[in-house]
């Protein structure tokens, strides 16, 4: 299989260098063949080439039966009224590849509850997915400037949103069968659309799924009041942004969290939710785990290998559950271990 | 003084009697004379009238001096696609008064605490509040609907953005000096031109307040996570929607949380962040305490009585202090107390 790897800025470069070597651990012990190809994209690709998705980037992307995916940007590319961006480059390959579906699973590990800021009797037992539809809305519509003004558009057409429903309705016949559906259709004419279109996908494709309509303000309290309650979540683009990165203090740490942004096609993107960290960048600290788990769904969703994700999944939380705590997850009188050692136990624990 | 009351729908109209009833008491204290007039608006309205904020009523909320308002909507009238909404009502009467920014202060009481998700320690200290733009952002601009798309047009005028950051910045100045601003910079264009004003403004008149700015997502994770690094937020209308819903689960209940939406003049509304919960409606249970704590917003910010102001807010503190706890509020094996005996546990210790 061919796997492009897109380190992009920060700490990019470490966790997904971890990542990798988990992939070719899972590839000796199973007798597969993986070939890694790094390109650039983000900040990096910016210096290094003046675009933040160079077309050998996307070339190489388009080609590839999977792409496991860094953080792109920092302080270096910050400036917001820059012409390039490392953060267009993001959204360009999101856009270019058709990945529409971003699914962010939270299911707190025991090493999480320590640092996470939500009571430890709440998260037992939570296990949820958000499904964030992630090539349309307000990120993608038309924007303009003038002296005094500015605008966003924010679309969605009846096809995009039932494309992402039916894929998270698939998810939740695949689970509890229980489905969240998040909007403001109280205010918005896009969340009325949003309602109205998920509703009756739900009605005539999936009559064994319960669909359960949210408003997003009121979900931003039920997520970390009682997260138990969710199973499948699925939501336009910025709530779902807004909302994933709430979920994640449920696991205690960002650094937990890995995603898959997913298309109509096997090919997905990888990555943890995490950002670019600059403030750790280069001390070999960054804790690794989330870009592993990614790589794991990599594995799962686009490999189609489901043993070896799974297998790499109970590694990361054997390791875990072995107190090897990088120091986003070592509490008080907790020794913290840097990104390589995280790594080496996880592929000791494969083998 | 001339006090429109709009008790709304759902709990509002107990809420708002409560509320009322704290008023008369402080006017019979201190020697006030406050003058009640009630009015239709939301569900009760279009019940009615056929529309949710009948020229009566803003007539009426156009010559008070403050307006005190329960709550909108509920299930009879909840389909979104329906002409009339209640919530268009309350829209309709922040636009019509110019009421651009909306406060929401959050300062957990220690009545609070077991019933917030989040872990006690970390709510040790915590005094925000979320100054949230109430009458711009996507909730006003061009709403289209086609047979298969939608849209809502997201538009900030430099005008609109220097307004609610001067108002916030003033706040900001009167309490520790700092200032967050959250925005979505990395992607909106609506965010650079309020990252771009709100650096300019606070550069230019406020060089003693210390200005941080915060994408929205990271906000979501970082508002519980670590509220104490909080004091003055400030944001766009949605984004501040989504993150006000949020911090009120450091608060332990939504019914602890009031909230004043105020303009250039002196009259404002206030009203509790809670919605009409129309589950209890009419069954006495309803918390009044965020409508009675509004009620307190008001005397302040409208009527200028400060000593009154704090005077109702201690004695609710106080009354929460004796264990006097709403459903919401008492935990297990606690006494629960309904709507009438919390008002006159306030109203108890005023005197
Ligand atoms: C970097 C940014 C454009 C991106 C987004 O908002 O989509 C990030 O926050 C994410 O959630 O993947
Ligand atoms: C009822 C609704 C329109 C309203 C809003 O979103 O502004 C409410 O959620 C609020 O926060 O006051």
């Amino acid at each position: 299989a061919d796997i492009v790897v897109l380190p992009g800025d920060g700490i990019g470069p470490e966790v997904t260098a971890a990542a990798v070597d988990v992939l070719r651990a899972v590839a000796r012990r199973y007798g597969h063949h993986f070939r890694f190809d790094e390109k650039l994209i983000g900040g990096a690709a910016i210096d290094a080439t003046g675009t933040p998705l160079p077309a050998d980037t996307l070339d190489a992307a388009q080609a590839a039966d999977a792409i496991l995916l860094g953080a792109v940007g920092g302080p270096k590319w910050s400036d917001p009224n820059a012409k390039v961006r490392p953060e267009q480059g993001l959204l360009a390959i999101r856009k270019a590849l058709g990945l529409f579906a971003n699914l962010r699973p939270v299911k707190p590990h025991v090493a999480g509850l320590g640092a996470s800021p939500i009571k430890p009797h709440l998260l037992q037992g939570v296990d949820l997915v958000v499904v964030r539809e992630l090539t349309g809305g307000i990120y993608f519509g038309r924007k303009q400037r003038s002296a005094d003004s500015a605008s966003d558009l924010c679309e969605y057409s009846v096809f995009e949103i039932e494309r992402v429903v039916r894929h998270a309705a698939k998810l939740a016949r695949s689970r509890s069968g229980r489905l969240t559906s998040v909007d403001k259709a109280n205010v918005l004419e896009t969340s009325r659309l949003w309602r109205d279109v998920t509703t009756r996908v739900i009605r005539d494709e999936f009559p064994d799924v319960t669909l359960e309509h949210q408003l997003v303000d009121s979900m931003a309290m039920h997520l970390i009041a009682k997260p138990r309650a969710y199973d499948v979540i699925v939501t336009e683009n910025m709530f779902g942004d807004i909302l994933t990165d709430e979920a994640s203090m449920l696991a205690g740490s960002l650094g937990l969290l890995p995603s898959a942004s997913l298309g109509e096609g096997r090919c997905g993107i990888y990555e943890p939710i995490h950002g670019s960290a600059p403030d750790i960048a280069g001390l070999g600290v960054a804790n690794p785990y989330a870009c592993i788990l990614s790589a794991a769904m990599l594995l799962r969703h686009s490999l189609g290998l489901e043993g070896e994700a799974t297998c790499v999944e109970q590694a990361v939380s054997r390791a875990l559950d072995a107190g090897f705590l990088t120091a986003d997850l070592a509490g008080e009188g907790q020794r913290a271990i840097g990104t390589r050692a995280a790594t080496q136990a996880v592929i000791e624990q494969l083998e």
